[in-house]
């Protein structure tokens, strides 16, 4: 499948690796090329220059927002939660409509500092912003709830004995979506319902932040147990 | 040790029950003792009158809020979160101060129906609420994340082979508490922090609920995977 991951962070570096190596044609979408591949310092979150990272990933493709998303069958939202709108929008709602939009981002909000909080929060989430924004695209929340590491290896917490969770509106899109978890490893999918439910996996952040401070390690997941 | 559990509903009188078959002296603290006993009508959330069950537990006493916290070494805000503030101000200051004050409420707000928002949410918690309110308390926010029947029976879910967690600002009251928790079957009880840290613990409601619908039952928890 021909794959759009819109943004150059390392959520989105780490999956569009992973989707690659299981087979698909995946291309990273940035704002600017040229100053995407200019950077040679680590960014504010320590994260190497995005040349260096692609040097070792040139099957892995760079365009535009816009051309990636236009190009792909499914699109990956992989921003920071508080960009993603915009980022979004340079995409292009027309490039967006009836394609599967996976969106793995938290809206962190590290305005007072860290930890962040989250905004929006309980009466509203990201993942529905996104969807009522791009009402045509086919919003899948997923992903938001674990470290970039345990999202495409979830066997290194555990044996992979946790869970992962799917909210959307689209039952087929989850079902594309739950296909791609399962190829990463993911044994224990939760289809939560509709893109409402998105609130819920965004809220788990306040104490999957807690978590990392006790634990001292993002090596961690929780699995529902019943 | 005597303890207070403040509030007559189902999680009250289950906290109450088990604490006593525990062996611990419980008095169940109410605003108006001859209203609690009167009512001979299940409640709005479908609990039936406490009498009924008054006459099953004769051993655990009924008593005013603040008759309750005065006698109890520890107490335990059972009340519904967004009347847990007034109810803890009837129990009194000073019948709560230097006292383990367990708080084990969730504060939802039913005024846009089901499912309930949260309030205060993310950027402050009913924990933090009641420490800051009765700073001569010492709270520790336990058993908010799981159903009633959970919380006193962790063996019901998965052998309780899940995880229950302890947030507040005084080490030797959250030894207090997870004593009782280990007495009432809880394993794996992770200690997250300071009282602050309940903000995390009341945001998994939100996917509680979510889960609670999908899986059409109460009998989860969640197991932190480490």
């Amino acid at each position: 499948m021909k794959i759009a991951v819109i943004g150059t962070g390392s959520v989105g570096r780490t999956l569009a690796g992973t989707l690659e190596t299981l087979g698909h044609q995946v291309t990273i979408g940035t704002r600017d090329i040229a100053a995407t591949l200019a950077r040679d310092t680590p960014d504010q979150l320590g994260t190497p220059p995005f040349a260096l990272w692609h040097a070792d990933r040139p099957e892995v493709g760079l365009a535009t927002f816009a051309e990636a998303a236009a190009d792909g069958e499914l699109v990956v939202n992989a921003t920071s939660g508080l960009a993603s709108l915009e980022a979004l929008s340079g995409a292009g709602a027309a490039n967006l409509a009836g394609k599967v939009l996976v969106d793995v981002a938290n809206p962190l909000d590290y305005s007072q500092g860290f930890p962040p909080g989250l905004d929006p929060v309980d009466s509203d989430s990201l993942g529905e912003r996104i969807q009522r924004a791009f009402p045509e695209a086919r919003v899948v929340k997923t992903l938001c709830t674990v470290n970039t590491k345990v999202m495409v290896d979830p066997a290194r917490v555990g044996g992979g004995e946790h869970t992962i969770f799917l909210s959307g509106d689209d039952a087929e899109a989850k079902a594309v979506v739950g296909a791609l978890l399962a190829a990463m490893g993911w044994r224990d999918i939760i289809d939560l319902g509709g893109i409402r439910t998105a609130r819920g996996q965004e809220m788990l952040m306040r104490n999957w932040l807690n978590l990392l401070t006790t634990l001292g390690t993002a090596d961690f997941n929780i699995k529902v147990v019943r």
